[in-house]
């Protein structure tokens, strides 16, 4: 069952490590299937050089294992709503990034201070709070989810416009139309992380990007008018 | 047509991730043919292990594609503009390195420091404005050329003594007498870009490089009187 | 005698510069038999490329040789007060790591800032202090050891719970249940150490994390109610 | 002539980038033959993967060529000068690499912070000054080479228990016993470099390495009494 999508999550799984974003097996990619109501994703705390394509765990949108012999990602739940809730998200990608996390930890959002962000993320990169005990005693994982949906609403923002979030003394999760994308949203997210701390430890006065510069470099490779890339 | 001006231009954009200068395909690097009044350039948005040499496409001074199937990329019109004012210019890099696009976007000239920059650069790396809305819409990256050109003028600045340019809040241009030389320039920018953050950060009151010093590092290695490598 | 925990150590000691944890032969790694009262050890500053498993050297926890023809580790003498002290520690390893050796010349403990860090040491990882004149002369290494006990007994910290400490000046040790757990708790304290550096740097008030999440994140991979990993 | 020696000296050369000490051909070693006089050098400019042990250059104590078809490296002076006045010297490294840069264009004594640098140099590794024009006029190369030993003679150091030193604006020059010992110092060097900037961002008020444990490092690796690695 879904042998190619196990395959694409099993490559996007070694492509965290390849890009220097993980080490051992701190992350976790999924990537799913919209019409049969199913996610694959990472089996839980397996090493890289022994996992296999066949490893993937298959999982429902309620986080209930449907086929697989080992156990999921531990942030499986969080996936899972991150899944039913938006029908847009094709892949998700969660990591412990150096820079992201830096942020994390700081608690602070991504803001927009140059292009290679702007090529990407539509505006700031969001951080959640930290989940409240209640929270974290309900379900830590799916609050977790429930959380960044929260973010999202609050701020009024678009999904797939700003791919991406911060939690809180944690790090990072990004997402796209499909597991590749997420990945790629991943090592945009821990750059700009790393170019806007220096930037800024560099110029304490350093201007976020007027909103010209950043309409016309999102829109360029994004939507209607692009014109990023081979057509 | 142009064989081996394709097969420098390839080899010299595969020199960008060799060197830690790009991620993905985010940079370009073109290399002109002033006799025949065209330059040849990467395609836009196409994965390294996949880019051949005869993918490489050719455009003249006014951006318009002279041979090729693919797009060029989309920062095309700058290299146009660029190779078009200037024509001691053989080759152009654009990149987001790391530490050259910190300074970008904290809108600040590189100056001397050390003798690392004064080996390469006779002057410091000047930091250009933004564009204007009006310049956005006019035609961002023929525009881009312009505001580069600008910068030189207004400076008084000999653009192959100091073969750089940081777009503000954006990233770094360099150019040189052909494509390998400009990457080079991009490799030298990117470690000046470090050395300077740290050497302020560490004495804030570091001096910048007296100018006879400037004066015996570059000339040593550049013009009439240089006695740096093999003759 | 002891051939397999002989290539275990020899694995061990290859995976440091294999994680960017040493430079040249700075740092040691050894795990210990405790049915035979004895561990194996790295050579003195052996050259990696030329070690081999048989040349581990066993030494007993009052820091004499049994077995091997080359000089164990320098810091042989830390090793055995650790193994001879503390039955549950198994392996146990000595970098000059760069972050953790920046807080360790920084003399400062490293707080919980982050998931990363509670997901394996459940509290701070303590700095402990400089040795004294008297304890240097008394025999260097061995005291080195002693201070690493009296650190965790004065401040009631577990051993296990929190595997792993700064000498002041020096650098970290960390242990595990074996070898390689003793690894992987070195690779987590370099990352935690600049996780924390840079994330105070970039919000001089960031948190520490919340209890509610430290524990959390720690209890879901150790002790009963774990559901972190494989069953 | 000097067969061995040559081969010494262009593996030597080799090892700078691959410890990430230079880019491209920024950086050489030499290594003297003192019953012969003289001393072998890499020639200037020349790419790394050209290089043969045979385009090694070989040069008497006043900076004369003495063997080789190449220009040796046009530091080549600064070494002759060095080899004159010291005789314990055997190889010398000279490098442009990031930290000991950073700290070079700081202007600023790399000071005993921990056991890391106590473990090579034993004592803070001086910050030369800017040479005079009246110097750089005299013949830059060979003046940088007496402003060293300035350096050395007005604070009364051993330039073997010391065996580095920064140029300021510039870079660090390392030496030792012979060229492999000299590349090894050339690591420290940088590796320490890093250290002290980061402990005393993370506190400012990071204490230096007391005496006691400056000299227990230092003196059980080098001298009579040391018992560091095999004998």
């Amino acid at each position: 069952m879904l042998e190619q999508l196990k395959e694409e999550v099993f490559e996007a799984n070694l492509d965290l490590p390849k890009h220097g974003l993980v080490k051992y097996t701190w992350g976790n990619v999924s990537a799913v299937d919209r019409e049969k109501g199913v996610f694959v994703i990472k089996p839980s705390g397996v090493s890289y050089d022994k996992m296999k394509p066949s490893d993937m765990v298959v999982v429902d949108f309620d986080g209930n294992v449907v086929e697989g012999e080992m156990r999921p990602s531990s942030d499986t739940p969080t996936h899972a709503v991150l899944y039913k809730h938006y029908a847009e998200i094709g892949g998700i990608v969660h990591t412990h990034s150096t820079w992201a996390t830096i942020w994390a930890q700081a608690g602070l959002d991504v803001a927009v201070m140059g292009t290679t962000h702007a090529d990407t993320f539509y505006g700031a990169v969001p951080c959640a709070r930290f989940l409240t005990q209640e929270e974290v005693d309900r379900g830590y994982e799916a609050e977790t989810g429930r959380v960044i949906i929260e973010t999202f609403e609050q701020r009024g923002l678009d999904i797939m416009a700003v791919p991406g979030v911060l939690l809180k003394g944690h790090g990072p999760f990004t997402w796209g139309k499909n597991a590749h994308d997420a990945v790629m949203n991943s090592v945009v997210l821990e750059e700009v992380s790393k170019l806007n701390h220096f930037a800024r430890e560099l110029n304490h006065f350093a201007e976020e990007l007027p909103q010209r510069i950043l309409d016309k470099h999102y829109l360029r490779k994004h939507g209607k008018g692009a014109y990023y890339g081979q057509k």
